[in-house]
């Protein structure tokens, strides 16, 4: 392996750069054609060498000391425990459920994340997501490609929006962002969370399924845990009932999808608007068939401007780590 | 034909209950299955008489005092110089594009049209219309249900919505519902009006044109009359641009749609969502092969919500008219 280049490095000094693993080429930088920061810091490519990712990552390993990871690409305690000079962990994903938390907290790893960048894309998305279930934007334009409105005639009517009452579940940046868009649309707005927000005036629900008893629709906005993995179970579901829409732009283990598909199928829950699922790519073969489902695929992020924006963040937050400044967007590990 | 029955009128006489010309059965009454105000008056049905629509007309013409008209159905100056004793036009559609305005006034007709009992409908679809077609989220259920997420990898990027500069074309109700809106979608709002709104703070732009020029899309909100009649033109869609977007809930006509439809195929315009056509229900064939229109059948007003309210406010015109007070929802006819 050839030692990394020498060249002045961001503090200055004559040295060789600091090393960054990366765990795949990022998407954000390859979808807007942003170069990757290679005046920064010297970056490990394991897609670009012919080892195995182990043995890459193994002959690295005394020297890798920032990870840059993708949600998708887990990062394991197997993974970490193979890199013993790893000081940080700077993600691309608003997510952090690919990542073992724990493990960095033990280690003293920093992580870091995508901050704000993505809140208003997802949150655009979730209102789009609920906008198309309840008003079947999508179901009328597959009707009028198909020629159906000259043949059948008048599309069935939607519900309206005004005066729904809506669950938040997870009222963080994304959530807050949801609740003002949908408040804007005259939806009357209530939430769970860990724990009650005492600067939000929305009624909290302690728990989800009371939650969901008081709710037309739910917006799953809140991270994967080991707390909220199928948090939204069948009762949660019935809670919500026959004419209840869920919406989910938060990870798809969050709902038990199997469930959630056959209440769906059996006409037990009213429509659902998916931007993940249990298991990416792959959507159940069941919610095809379903008029009363939008399904978009896992890309509420996927604008320009927010990669921009992500791209800035991830090149800040190693500039910062490697300048000893504070990180840009620090994740508590408390 | 048989006399109209006897029966205690609004008015507490027991006197013929005044009768009313149906052009055809209200879908917004049929839709939800709200009986027709049989109480109040004395119902005309063409559609149930073995003879032909002029010559039942002609058969009442002494006796319709108001008239119930839907979209769709035109009510002609020939039709209002059939009957003499016409009093009152009540119009179950939020335009009235469909009614000889100039020949109600010259005849001393009133007319009710649907007050505000769509604004917030019809202002939800032109907003999940804008985003759909911004956040490609139509073209993004299509990708997931073709099973193209798993073949074919992660869909294209689409475009933020927080910064857009939106213009709305008429800023009546519906405009009004459509800007608070999309202010909480983070957009910037201007607007084309026939005259400036003095208690409105966003820029007016008197003129179309320059209206296009300043937006990233133009949501048409106006009504369908002599002077809005193809206004969005080449010119102005050409102003709007590459990447600019147009939004119509108005009325077909007001946009060229041949024109609109030639600078969406040769990509001269971005993307249009679009609830009404020129020539519906037929929607121009080309518009179907693409991914960035997103096509609904003139079903922005279609809840079960807004139809009952309008059920109600047409009820309430017919039993102000014959009571002689003022109606609900009159239309200035200066």
């Amino acid at each position: 392996m050839a030692p990394p280049p020498l060249q002045e490095n961001p503090v200055g000094a004559l040295n060789p750069l600091p090393q960054v693993l990366l765990l795949r080429h990022p998407a954000q930088f390859a979808l807007i054609n942003k170069p990757l920061p290679d005046h920064l810091c010297h970056l490990l490519k394991p897609w670009e060498s012919p080892l195995p990712f182990d043995q890459f990552v193994l002959a690295h390993a005394q020297s890798a000391r920032a990870l840059l990871a993708s949600g998708g690409m887990p990062v394991t305690a197997d993974l970490i425990r193979m890199l013993p000079e790893l000081r940080l962990v700077v993600t691309t994903s608003a997510g952090l459920n690919h990542i073992d938390l724990a493990e960095c907290r033990r280690r003293g790893i920093a992580v870091a994340d995508s901050g704000g960048v993505y809140s208003e894309d997802v949150a655009d998305v979730a209102v789009g997501l609920l906008l198309d279930v309840w008003r079947r934007v999508s179901a009328a334009d597959r009707y009028v490609r198909a020629g159906r409105w000259a043949r059948d005639g008048d599309f069935p009517l939607g519900f309206k929006i005004g005066g729904k009452r809506v669950g938040i579940v997870g009222l963080g940046r994304i959530g807050m962002e949801v609740a003002k868009r949908l408040e804007a649309l005259g939806c009357i707005i209530s939430y769970n969370s860990r724990k009650e927000r005492p600067s939000v005036s929305y009624p909290f629900y302690s728990n989800v399924r009371d939650l969901a008893s008081n709710s037309n629709a739910l917006v799953i906005c809140c991270g994967l845990t080991d707390e909220t993995l199928h948090m939204i179970n069948k009762e949660v579901m019935l809670a919500l009932g026959k004419d209840g829409v869920i919406v989910n732009i938060g990870r798809g283990a969050i709902i038990d999808e199997r469930e959630m598909v056959q209440l769906l199928v059996r006409g037990e829950l009213g429509g659902a608007g998916m931007d993940v699922f249990e298991n990416e790519p792959n959507v159940p073969k069941e919610l095809i068939e379903l008029d009363n489902v939008v399904m978009t695929p896992h890309n509420s992020v996927f604008t320009p401007e927010s990669f921009s924006d992500l791209c800035e963040l991830v090149v800040g937050n190693l500039e910062a780590f490697f300048s000893n400044r504070p990180l840009l967007s620090p994740v508590s590990l408390e």
